[in-house]
């Protein structure tokens, strides 16, 4: 199972490398496209339509007026994941754009940047782990070692 | 010259009649497409490209993520004027929507509602009135007119 | 496969609806269950430890401090999907509520209110359609049918 | 065909500046003024007067309480295309005072800041097309490059 | 000592009605003027000039992109007092243009609607009070029937 | 005719500078307070006492829960002017806290900051100006100044 | 051990009935007062005074530009709970203006209306109750006849 | 009588410092534990129910989707305080997590950020002043300072 993911712009490269990361840890493949739903919306239909053939879900990060994920959305029947970016007014009208997709065409919106996209990553996990033994149990230890983490900064308090 | 509305859902039929009463005053030739960039992108494509060879400028009406403006604007080179539909949140998802677009892709965007149709007819009005002394009398007559309205309605108080 | 709808509040009946409706659409099995976050933990708790062994993905829908969605993608590691309710602020603090989890704990939200709940529902569809050709054919199919809706009332015009 | 600038502070010289690069890019002649709506109302009235005689559109960029796109609106019939400036509350301020003009003055608003000063310069470009092959082709140009960057952008990835 | 009250709109009645109330109860003379800001600029500057030459204050109610309270502090050296109005967006797009004047152009902005429109009469007596030994006493009387009135409540609770 | 300054808080001292900065320069007699109305009501009251027997309006800054303003306009008939300051979430909690008063009591407020406490004493200067008229030749010179200043920056472009 | 409740309005009552009949369930004795901060700024402060010596807290309830809750907190050192009404704008003017309370004058601010006055008065008994084991008791019959409560609705299901 | 402080991020160090100055500057005793609600909820569960039996009231700190203080007063009837971190969105994503809890579930909150977190150390002195005369002493003494040095401002301006 394989993920890929779609930037509307290549200063995004902080929140990308977040998701990349997050999805190397868990031995998730990955693809990287950089494309953006207005300035490139043909192109975008290209990838997308390679990414429904070879891909299982898409993350799609955008900021502004964040289009991306919902035109993905509307040419795919794969679970699409969005990542709203802060390129202005602190994130709020990429994370509208995003999260307030019309009836019939769902786009899943996670938090506003670098956070975002490393929980994309995980929900990306998730999904794939029912049919994967294997991460299912990465994701028990990811989420034990978090809780570990915490308790081990409370003994040193 | 003519126009083409496209609106993103019939249920937005009187903020189209707006627009529609408004370009009918000035004797502006229109048609009125009702297609969503999330729901019916293709289609949008085809109404678009339809749209380049026939029609000199587009009034794109949206609401919630507004994507329809964006899209019909990345499809064509025709000057694109967005309305904000108050469908949600008081229209602040549909306005932050259509008029934060990246840097390439013009949008023009109206105020939310009834009044940003009536004005983007009039914007429409006034673009073409370049080429159109008649609509430019027109134009003028309408101002003038709006102040005379004023001006009456002190005299009545 | 099965989803689980988790609603933290009857009140939120009609907004369930929308996801019962559209997943009975899809033939998709479901269960829905009221409890919530504050003023039920322990019982969230017991719902999403049943829900861990027999389903494969959570629907959880919240208003104002929504911390449900977040609360159950805490204790478990199926893909958790939100549903910011309008009970207040036109549903702003259930999407921030929502949307803006810390990193590590994954929640992905939809649009707030009816659509999200049946964008919600699609979501899962899709989700589950990758192990489906019969549900990936009903995905290809709602889309047709959207798309075709649509022209259709362009006809009639 | 050209195109006044107005701008509401000297203040703005580098948001005024992503206009006439624009505009220069796609050989469009401009002049630019830079006048206060509120500090100097009647010298705008003179622009706009000089400017009504000469120039087929206006691009007025302003922050705050960005009275001065619909001001330039109330004297003129040309097309009026707003550039809200963020010069404080994240240019919420100015787009609300740029875009909720009434019904009857139609002032077309871009994004805020830079992006929607190039953004304005590419409308002015699209509207002066319909009358200008050479320009028309410019924009065709520009979008095709557009698209190509980002083609590149990912065969470099 | 005489205010001059201007609105930007005839359906703005209610928030007039409130300010004329309020003045006739403290005896001050006033005279009512609709003039907007946007569909009638040189109406209004006539308007003010008159305001000028006769009147001590005035008072500017206005809604949506709220230009009025601004065009006229530009063109009189009168204080301005502006009350927004709740159009849409609930009031704040008048509040942000109202409030956020640039540098050099004083607005003394009330709050929303009804009550705002009350308390610029207030804030009238107030300034024209400085002059007026009277009008001190009936100010002073308010303020202590509004607290009786509120002692009362409670006896009576 | 003299007015008294209260800020909330020493450190607001660069948003009372621009007060004082033009009072000076226009002549208008003026005392600076500190005093915030959340730890030391009494205090504020001992000085609005003071205030009300020797001055003749009163500029009120205050920021976050700005009470201020409306606390000193709580025990004076004076007319009371108050400058929200940003201290926080961009000025809006002070902007509102400011303008949003209860019927019956007026307080008049500026823009957000140093703008705002210019245009305060600039609006001082409007309303001592109906009984002096060297004041009020400052003020239309200052206007003239302004407009000037304006023309000669678009000689210079 | 004695709870005051204070509202800024009488036309607050909904409100405060939340709270008198939340409080009466837990047999908390209460007194109400009704007295505004901007209107009768010295009544609250007898009241406060009174309040001081016979009750161990105080619920402050109020709208628009919320001072109540700040004004009480000044001249008590009892925990002072503020219940922001939605009298405009949603309540965002209520709730930032109680919260957003100057380093030194703490008010604890509950949600917005009547959910938060009926947790205003369970705050109480949670204050009260660490010197009653009565009150205690109560407390967790509440909470663990809350989750019965959800258990049964899911058994109806 | 003790007070617990929860932090959901050991980045809040700042925050959790201002709450820790200020009770041993009133001789409180408290405990810090670091925990989050949602990486590690079985922990925040343990410490709630130490907490619970050994201490009086709750401080929780937390930002972003902030549902650590809701999850803690789930689990708890001791008094629980909230204060927000501005992590992003300038806090308002937990000012209204924290703030709008559903009916049933009270938690009060403070201010965003460091003062917030100054005054939730002042509001647990006045809860546990009303047991202790010295701790109660020491408030009035705080009062008086505050107000003594406001005024040796003025003296100094």
């Amino acid at each position: 199972m394989k993920v890929a993911i779609i930037s509307g712009s290549k200063s995004d490269e902080n929140i990308i490398y977040e998701a990349k990361k997050t999805l190397e840890e868990f031995g998730i493949e990955y693809k990287v496209y950089i494309a953006s739903a207005h300035r490139s919306p043909e192109y975008v239909k290209e990838i997308v339509q390679k990414v429904n053939a070879e891909f299982d879900c898409i993350i799609a990060i955008a900021g502004l007026s964040a289009a991306l994920p919902g035109f993905v959305a509307s040419y795919s029947i794969l679970p699409v994941i969005g990542v709203p970016v802060d390129s202005e007014m602190f994130g709020l009208d990429a994370l509208l754009s995003i999260t307030q997709m019309p009836k019939g065409v769902p786009v899943a919106s996670m938090g506003i940047g670098k956070k975002g996209a490393h929980n994309a990553a995980l929900f990306v996990a998730r999904m794939f782990a029912q049919q994967d033994p294997d991460l299912k149990q990465k994701l028990l230890d990811y989420i034990k070692k978090e809780e570990e983490n915490i308790r081990k900064i409370n003994e040193d308090l």
